[in-house]
């Protein structure tokens, strides 16, 4: 995967006829090896997205001046657009409490090197997880969530982000809820894992409360938190099936195995720039 | 199916030591065959299960001698139970509107002899399924709710069903709520199918807001009807995976696959004396 | 559905450069306005795939000219390529024996709306499907298969297909092996459904084979004809949980339930024109 | 889990009447408290099996006098009998060759409690996953099969297994296959992962295959290992959706997820005597 050395161009504007045609040539012009292009058209709003792949190999322009030459289409087409090198490796910081089931399993995946990213940090609220990540070594921050101190750990939190230019973060259930303020330094580029079929059982507890209903299939969400909790883009879900000779720890057990697939799934899908928003969803092209 | 001759007895009581072996005892003494036999305890509320279904062929006991004899066993460990016989052949209403995926496949399935009941009618505050009702030759009672005339359409429903001794009532995508009135008529015995994953998306168009909160997965549940709304047990869910691809159409259409299937294993599972009820839950013994 | 005035281009060539700006310089010169636009390229094979579908609203060309005006795109490419009218209802027979669920369900379909096809027959060996044929006002054709009669048999069904100008064929539940001279005529024009998860248990008896083997899941899968048994592209499967609990009937009633469901995608997807083939294997745009 | 203290009894007999009761009665009268009770009953080959788990704290046999106290029942109904004791830790022994995916779940699991066993030894054909056992602190042991020297390294692994008292072996994707000879001295207890749902793609690189043949679905079997290849009784498998999107590393590694799970899962069942056998088959009491 990291060997891969292809461009990747993510755009979503409103839909017009001549779109793919400009988009198209101005590709084809710099001699670019499409590998894989999806998009999706949203007749109801007039939106369109697209993710286009190209073997940087024979293209002509260096990604430096990609955004020059682009520009005049990306403004005709009054496009948001972004464009990733596949060989840039994103920076994810980790956040976990006391569960290590979804960290140990992102890091399993990071060394097997099925992660193209790099982890420059875990951090807890508890000290629990420490040995986990030395094992891997990857760096570790304890900063204990004190009653009434949350503002003042978040500041910590915010700095050492900063400090390490992480690009995106990862709620390994991390079991805080993370204030609006700190939600807008990294909009869209927080990813949490729920324990339920959201929005079934948001908020606390669900494994409780889908026992107590006596639900048939109990879920995981992985999601971009905003700030209304459990309310975000939607990236991945899934279920399995429960019955009534499962209790609750049978509940809390199969859902790990769920919660990990799921969180991984969709951090993966983020690192190779898979997932599009609009509307508080998600375009997810795999 | 139909063919079988069987008892089925359930039981549901406080869990106690004995209690297997009294009514293993019991079964084995009256010479019973015993073909299946389930049972569930719920150690943390001290509840006992059990279904035990035999052969009649060499069953001692004439069912309705079963009672008497039955009672001291039932009385020693305070049980509620109730004996069915497997060549009784409920009798199932079909309430539904314009919808008529669900009628269709309950009516095929019925045909095909796949569910052990009779049909006596269908009621419909629409005129639309009118005909396909008589292709399976079942009779139809149109009766429209007027504005402010619930009350009064919901007591000649009832006067219908009891002249029809209706055992058990399926809502085939009947999109009017009953009463409460109407729900003591027929305690745990009015089985509906919600178009969603419950508990999410309870209410009113569980697709348009499945399709607004972008989820990954559409489902459907089956349930029995309480007077809370979509919060009865439920019998059965299931799910299936959706896309951005998927518009709000291909939700509807995709979904009703769901609820066709859904509802039939529900009705089949209330049919076959397999759901038993404790805590708002259910155990279903398949 | 069958209010879309909508055209459809299937594309496949040998991947290359300027593949896509040609085809999309084209609808662009044409005023086409895309609705929907897929595409896949097979890297190991060189392989290009592309569904486009548009609005026949502003575009300029008649479908009668398009050939005329596409060659010369489709000559530089080497493309095979075929153009699709939404409004155009393909015809389809279905042959079936005597189990009838996959027929009921494409028939309730079909007059739902769901299928955007005209059937103007149904053929079988057995009489046994006659009256559903009626009730959906479908001609039916009893040709019985006598002993050493195959021969005659296609000869006569292949003479009624001609005559009706019939598109595809789909197989539900069709329990006879057609001849290779018989596929020949429809080349990946016929539908058939397996009650398994293909390759396992491809032959005959699929659910006895799959009982004994004890499986904990049973299949169902849709695929284009060949002239190897069971061995054509794939273009649906689905599988559904079992356990010891589920006897061979069970296994069979589940499988129905499979059945039909895989059946009818299969079909839809066939229809609609989003099924690509190469490499024996089938490229799914849904 | 492990602090539970519960017997297990498992029975597999001819069907009679009586059992049960002579079960449930034996169980009383030494004052068990039934925690949980299944039974499974076929009856085209008349086979009846049993699970009954109950809690030792008020049980007056100990467990070395239950064979002598229960010979008499056991005898009388021909029963083919074990009394497992959930105290006791399972000693089991894993094999790897290089893929650790399995490997590194299993260790993480048994570490996080879930796995109710011993690990004393963890051998392979290769020095890869070294450092993974060292990690967990589990004895690991190379060796190296040799061209014609598979017999004299089973001679090793024999060895080492008996003077380890091991009690099951786990195959964790190890990619030898074990000789009859080997196979006869753990029957039923060695446990098997095939990357494929069986028997679809028995033997070498199902990948491969399944990439070839186009399937939509690919899957993943545990089962006991057999004298013949990929064909013992089948514990747990599981299956996950695939496109023509998904090349075959995509297939690689989402099958590697399935992999863990389905292995993970069998293991468990293993372990807590969840597993029974009869015609080449599992019962599975979960």
């Amino acid at each position: 995967m990291s060997t891969k050395n292809t461009a990747i161009l993510l755009i979503s504007c409103p839909d017009r006829k001549g779109l793919v045609a400009a988009i198209a040539n101005f590709l084809y012009r710099h001699n670019a090896n499409i590998l894989h292009a999806d998009q999706h058209q949203d007749a109801e709003l007039g939106v369109f997205l697209m993710r286009v792949e190209w073997d940087l190999q024979d293209f002509d322009l260096s990604l430096e001046d990609f955004e020059t030459a682009f520009l005049p289409i990306a403004q005709e087409f009054n496009m948001t657009w972004r464009l990733a090198h596949s060989s840039h490796r994103p920076r994810m910081a980790i956040f976990v409490s006391r569960y290590d089931h979804c960290l140990a399993d992102l890091l399993y995946r990071y060394r097997a090197g099925e992660l193209n990213c790099d982890i420059p940090i875990i951090i807890s609220n508890h000290p629990d997880t420490h040995a986990l990540a030395e094992t891997y070594r990857i760096p570790f921050q304890h900063i204990a969530i004190h009653k009434d101190g949350k503002e003042e750990a978040e500041t910590t939190q915010l700095a050492i982000l900063r400090r390490l230019h992480i690009d995106f973060i990862v709620l390994a259930r991390y079991m805080q809820v993370l204030s609006g303020e700190f939600i807008r330094h990294y909009p869209n580029r927080i990813i949490n894992i729920h324990h339920s079929f959201l929005p079934a059982f948001h908020g606390a507890k669900p494994y409780h409360r889908a026992f107590e209903r006596g639900v048939k299939l109990i879920g995981a969400t992985s999601h971009y938190v905003t700030e209304v909790l459990d309310d975000g883009p939607i990236i991945e879900q899934d279920v399995t099936r429960v019955s009534h000779r499962d209790d609750l720890d049978d509940l809390v057990r199969r859902g790990a195995d769920l919660e990990k697939i799921v969180l991984s799934r969709a951090v993966r899908l983020h690192i190779e720039h898979r997932v599009l928003l609009y509307a508080n969803k998600t375009v997810v092209f795999d």
